[in-house]
Protein backbone atom coordinates (compact mmCIF):
# COMPACT_ATOMS: atom_id res chain seq x y z
CA UNK A 1 0.00 0.00 0.00
CA UNK A 2 1.35 3.44 -0.79
CA UNK A 3 1.95 5.69 2.13
CA UNK A 4 -0.45 8.66 2.22
CA UNK A 5 1.20 12.24 1.81
CA UNK A 6 -0.83 15.11 3.65
CA UNK A 7 0.00 18.02 5.72
CA UNK A 8 0.08 17.61 9.23
CA UNK A 9 -3.34 19.10 10.07
CA UNK A 10 -2.57 20.46 13.51
CA UNK A 11 0.37 21.38 16.17
CA UNK A 12 -1.28 18.96 18.76
CA UNK A 13 -1.79 16.27 16.36
CA UNK A 14 1.80 16.17 14.58
CA UNK A 15 3.28 15.99 18.05
CA UNK A 16 1.58 12.85 18.77
CA UNK A 17 4.19 11.68 17.01
CA UNK A 18 7.28 13.02 18.75
CA UNK A 19 8.11 15.24 20.50
CA UNK A 20 8.79 18.59 19.77
CA UNK A 21 11.35 20.89 21.46
CA UNK A 22 10.41 24.60 22.32
CA UNK A 23 12.39 26.21 19.17
CA UNK A 24 10.88 23.12 16.92
CA UNK A 25 7.36 24.35 18.38
CA UNK A 26 8.14 28.19 17.75
CA UNK A 27 9.04 26.92 13.93
CA UNK A 28 6.01 24.67 13.42
CA UNK A 29 4.01 27.15 14.08
CA UNK A 30 5.85 29.90 12.06
CA UNK A 31 6.00 27.31 8.91
CA UNK A 32 1.65 26.76 9.52
CA UNK A 33 1.58 30.59 9.64
CA UNK A 34 3.14 30.78 6.18
CA UNK A 35 1.41 30.06 2.81
CA UNK A 36 4.75 29.31 1.11
CA UNK A 37 6.20 27.07 3.67
CA UNK A 38 4.67 23.48 4.75
CA UNK A 39 6.13 20.59 6.01
CA UNK A 40 4.46 17.47 4.74
CA UNK A 41 4.62 13.81 6.25
CA UNK A 42 3.95 10.48 4.92
CA UNK A 43 1.76 7.83 6.80
CA UNK A 44 1.28 4.57 6.22
CA UNK A 45 -0.91 2.51 8.66
CA UNK A 46 -0.99 5.09 11.16
CA UNK A 47 2.42 5.92 11.39
CA UNK A 48 4.14 8.82 10.20
CA UNK A 49 7.17 7.02 7.93
CA UNK A 50 8.97 10.08 6.15
CA UNK A 51 8.59 13.74 5.80
CA UNK A 52 9.80 16.59 3.68
CA UNK A 53 8.96 20.48 3.66
CA UNK A 54 8.32 22.15 0.54
CA UNK A 55 8.71 26.32 0.23
CA UNK A 56 7.31 28.80 -2.81
CA UNK A 57 10.04 31.50 -3.57
CA UNK A 58 8.46 33.66 -5.41
CA UNK A 59 10.86 35.59 -8.18
CA UNK A 60 11.65 38.54 -10.14
CA UNK A 61 12.96 36.52 -12.93
CA UNK A 62 10.84 34.82 -15.76
CA UNK A 63 8.19 37.56 -15.57
CA UNK A 64 7.73 36.98 -11.98
CA UNK A 65 8.17 33.21 -11.47
CA UNK A 66 7.37 31.09 -8.33
CA UNK A 67 10.09 28.64 -7.45
CA UNK A 68 9.26 25.51 -5.31
CA UNK A 69 12.50 24.64 -3.17
CA UNK A 70 12.63 20.83 -1.29
CA UNK A 71 14.34 20.45 2.10
CA UNK A 72 14.35 17.70 4.80
CA UNK A 73 13.63 14.63 3.06
CA UNK A 74 13.44 12.16 5.78
CA UNK A 75 12.64 8.24 5.20
CA UNK A 76 12.70 6.51 8.54
CA UNK A 77 15.62 3.85 9.08
CA UNK A 78 12.90 0.95 9.30
CA UNK A 79 11.07 2.04 6.19
CA UNK A 80 13.74 2.87 3.36
CA UNK A 81 13.03 1.13 -0.39
CA UNK A 82 9.48 1.08 0.08
CA UNK A 83 8.56 3.82 -2.77
CA UNK A 84 8.24 6.29 0.21
CA UNK A 85 10.96 8.82 -0.82
CA UNK A 86 9.08 8.45 -4.49
CA UNK A 87 5.61 8.92 -3.33
CA UNK A 88 6.70 11.87 -1.07
CA UNK A 89 8.53 13.60 -4.18
CA UNK A 90 5.90 13.08 -6.50
CA UNK A 91 3.50 14.91 -4.44
CA UNK A 92 6.26 17.59 -4.01
CA UNK A 93 6.80 17.77 -8.00
CA UNK A 94 2.75 18.08 -8.14
CA UNK A 95 2.05 20.19 -5.99
CA UNK A 96 4.54 22.30 -7.23
CA UNK A 97 2.51 22.07 -10.86
CA UNK A 98 -0.20 22.96 -9.43
CA UNK A 99 1.13 26.20 -8.01
CA UNK A 100 2.77 26.63 -11.38
CA UNK A 101 6.10 26.88 -10.04
CA UNK A 102 8.73 27.42 -12.99
CA UNK A 103 10.31 24.35 -11.81
CA UNK A 104 11.33 22.39 -8.55
CA UNK A 105 14.62 22.25 -6.88
CA UNK A 106 16.98 20.84 -3.82
CA UNK A 107 20.27 20.04 -2.91
CA UNK A 108 21.85 16.46 -2.17
CA UNK A 109 24.71 15.75 -0.75
CA UNK A 110 27.89 15.01 -3.07
CA UNK A 111 28.28 11.74 -1.32
CA UNK A 112 24.48 10.56 -1.44
CA UNK A 113 25.08 8.97 -5.05
CA UNK A 114 22.00 6.62 -5.16
CA UNK A 115 20.02 9.74 -3.85
CA UNK A 116 21.04 11.56 -6.95
CA UNK A 117 20.05 8.72 -9.09
CA UNK A 118 16.55 8.56 -7.47
CA UNK A 119 16.11 12.23 -8.01
CA UNK A 120 17.44 11.69 -11.89
CA UNK A 121 14.75 8.75 -12.73
CA UNK A 122 12.20 11.71 -11.21
CA UNK A 123 13.33 14.02 -14.01
CA UNK A 124 16.08 16.38 -12.00
CA UNK A 125 18.95 17.38 -13.09
CA UNK A 126 22.34 17.45 -11.53
CA UNK A 127 22.82 21.27 -13.57
CA UNK A 128 24.01 22.97 -10.46
CA UNK A 129 26.14 22.48 -7.55
CA UNK A 130 24.91 23.25 -4.34
CA UNK A 131 26.93 25.48 -1.96
CA UNK A 132 26.65 26.22 1.44
CA UNK A 133 28.03 28.31 4.34
CA UNK A 134 27.86 27.51 8.19
CA UNK A 135 27.37 30.36 9.97
CA UNK A 136 27.23 28.41 13.31
CA UNK B 1 34.20 53.51 -4.39
CA UNK B 2 32.35 50.36 -2.81
CA UNK B 3 28.85 49.61 -4.15
CA UNK B 4 26.10 50.36 -1.82
CA UNK B 5 23.52 47.12 -1.28
CA UNK B 6 20.34 48.03 -0.09
CA UNK B 7 16.36 46.69 -0.52
CA UNK B 8 15.04 48.89 -2.98
CA UNK B 9 12.42 50.78 -0.87
CA UNK B 10 9.52 51.16 -3.50
CA UNK B 11 8.06 49.70 -6.52
CA UNK B 12 7.12 52.96 -8.34
CA UNK B 13 11.52 54.02 -6.91
CA UNK B 14 12.99 50.33 -8.43
CA UNK B 15 11.00 50.67 -11.25
CA UNK B 16 12.93 53.99 -12.16
CA UNK B 17 15.80 51.65 -13.57
CA UNK B 18 13.98 49.72 -15.60
CA UNK B 19 10.73 48.28 -16.77
CA UNK B 20 8.52 45.86 -14.67
CA UNK B 21 5.96 43.66 -16.96
CA UNK B 22 2.67 42.78 -15.31
CA UNK B 23 4.12 39.55 -13.56
CA UNK B 24 7.32 41.04 -12.59
CA UNK B 25 5.44 43.80 -10.70
CA UNK B 26 2.69 41.04 -8.74
CA UNK B 27 5.82 39.54 -7.66
CA UNK B 28 7.62 42.75 -6.24
CA UNK B 29 4.31 43.11 -4.63
CA UNK B 30 4.53 39.56 -3.53
CA UNK B 31 8.13 39.82 -2.23
CA UNK B 32 7.86 43.19 -0.55
CA UNK B 33 4.58 41.64 1.67
CA UNK B 34 6.94 38.70 2.26
CA UNK B 35 9.30 39.65 5.52
CA UNK B 36 11.31 36.34 4.87
CA UNK B 37 11.99 37.37 1.36
CA UNK B 38 13.62 40.10 -0.02
CA UNK B 39 15.19 41.57 -3.45
CA UNK B 40 18.48 43.93 -3.09
CA UNK B 41 20.00 45.83 -5.30
CA UNK B 42 23.45 47.19 -5.84
CA UNK B 43 24.27 50.91 -6.40
CA UNK B 44 27.08 52.59 -7.59
CA UNK B 45 27.36 56.43 -8.57
CA UNK B 46 23.14 56.34 -8.50
CA UNK B 47 22.89 53.37 -10.86
CA UNK B 48 21.78 49.91 -10.49
CA UNK B 49 24.35 47.53 -10.67
CA UNK B 50 23.34 44.19 -9.18
CA UNK B 51 20.87 42.26 -7.63
CA UNK B 52 19.96 39.17 -5.82
CA UNK B 53 17.22 37.71 -3.92
CA UNK B 54 17.87 36.29 -0.27
CA UNK B 55 14.77 34.19 1.09
CA UNK B 56 14.66 32.70 4.82
CA UNK B 57 13.42 29.54 4.99
CA UNK B 58 12.19 27.84 8.63
CA UNK B 59 12.90 24.71 9.48
CA UNK B 60 12.38 21.86 12.02
CA UNK B 61 15.43 20.77 12.35
CA UNK B 62 18.39 21.72 14.44
CA UNK B 63 15.89 23.31 17.10
CA UNK B 64 13.67 25.02 14.29
CA UNK B 65 16.78 26.70 12.68
CA UNK B 66 16.74 29.40 9.79
CA UNK B 67 18.29 28.97 6.70
CA UNK B 68 18.89 31.52 4.24
CA UNK B 69 19.06 30.78 0.24
CA UNK B 70 20.73 33.16 -2.09
CA UNK B 71 18.88 33.08 -5.23
CA UNK B 72 18.92 35.39 -8.89
CA UNK B 73 22.59 36.99 -8.31
CA UNK B 74 22.96 39.14 -11.36
CA UNK B 75 25.86 41.47 -11.94
CA UNK B 76 25.56 44.19 -14.73
CA UNK B 77 27.64 42.77 -17.52
CA UNK B 78 29.57 45.90 -18.16
CA UNK B 79 30.54 46.20 -13.99
CA UNK B 80 31.94 42.49 -13.74
CA UNK B 81 35.09 42.34 -11.63
CA UNK B 82 34.63 44.91 -9.91
CA UNK B 83 34.16 43.38 -6.32
CA UNK B 84 30.17 44.14 -6.88
CA UNK B 85 29.87 40.55 -6.16
CA UNK B 86 31.51 40.16 -3.14
CA UNK B 87 29.63 43.21 -1.76
CA UNK B 88 26.52 41.94 -2.43
CA UNK B 89 27.28 37.93 -1.03
CA UNK B 90 29.09 39.77 1.90
CA UNK B 91 25.83 41.79 2.62
CA UNK B 92 23.80 38.20 2.58
CA UNK B 93 26.26 36.75 4.95
CA UNK B 94 26.04 39.58 7.33
CA UNK B 95 22.09 39.69 6.78
CA UNK B 96 22.19 35.93 7.18
CA UNK B 97 23.88 35.89 10.55
CA UNK B 98 22.13 38.82 11.67
CA UNK B 99 18.98 37.09 11.90
CA UNK B 100 20.11 33.91 12.95
CA UNK B 101 20.34 31.72 10.06
CA UNK B 102 22.08 28.20 11.25
CA UNK B 103 23.24 28.27 7.35
CA UNK B 104 23.50 30.39 3.84
CA UNK B 105 23.03 28.65 0.57
CA UNK B 106 22.59 29.17 -3.04
CA UNK B 107 22.94 27.04 -6.00
CA UNK B 108 25.60 27.97 -9.17
CA UNK B 109 25.82 26.44 -12.46
CA UNK B 110 28.17 23.40 -12.78
CA UNK B 111 29.87 25.32 -15.71
CA UNK B 112 30.51 28.28 -14.15
CA UNK B 113 33.49 27.31 -12.25
CA UNK B 114 35.02 30.55 -11.71
CA UNK B 115 31.77 31.23 -9.90
CA UNK B 116 32.44 28.00 -8.05
CA UNK B 117 35.94 29.85 -6.44
CA UNK B 118 34.34 33.31 -5.40
CA UNK B 119 31.90 31.74 -3.41
CA UNK B 120 34.84 29.32 -2.23
CA UNK B 121 36.79 32.47 -1.42
CA UNK B 122 33.46 33.27 0.71
CA UNK B 123 33.25 30.84 3.01
CA UNK B 124 30.54 28.70 0.80
CA UNK B 125 31.77 24.62 0.24
CA UNK B 126 30.12 23.10 -2.65
CA UNK B 127 28.86 20.21 -0.19
CA UNK B 128 25.75 19.38 -2.33
CA UNK B 129 24.58 18.50 -5.77
CA UNK B 130 22.11 21.27 -6.38
CA UNK B 131 19.12 19.06 -8.57
CA UNK B 132 16.54 20.71 -10.80
CA UNK B 133 13.36 20.18 -12.17
CA UNK B 134 11.39 22.18 -14.61
CA UNK B 135 8.28 22.30 -15.05
CA UNK B 136 7.20 24.16 -17.82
Amino acid sequence: MDPAVQPPPTLPSASQHGTLGAGQSEAFAAIEGDPNNQVYVAERQGRVVGTFQLTFIRQLSYGGCLVAQVESVHVHSSQRSHGIGRVMMEYAIAEARRRGALRIQLTSNVRRTRAHEFYERLGFRASHKGMKLYLR
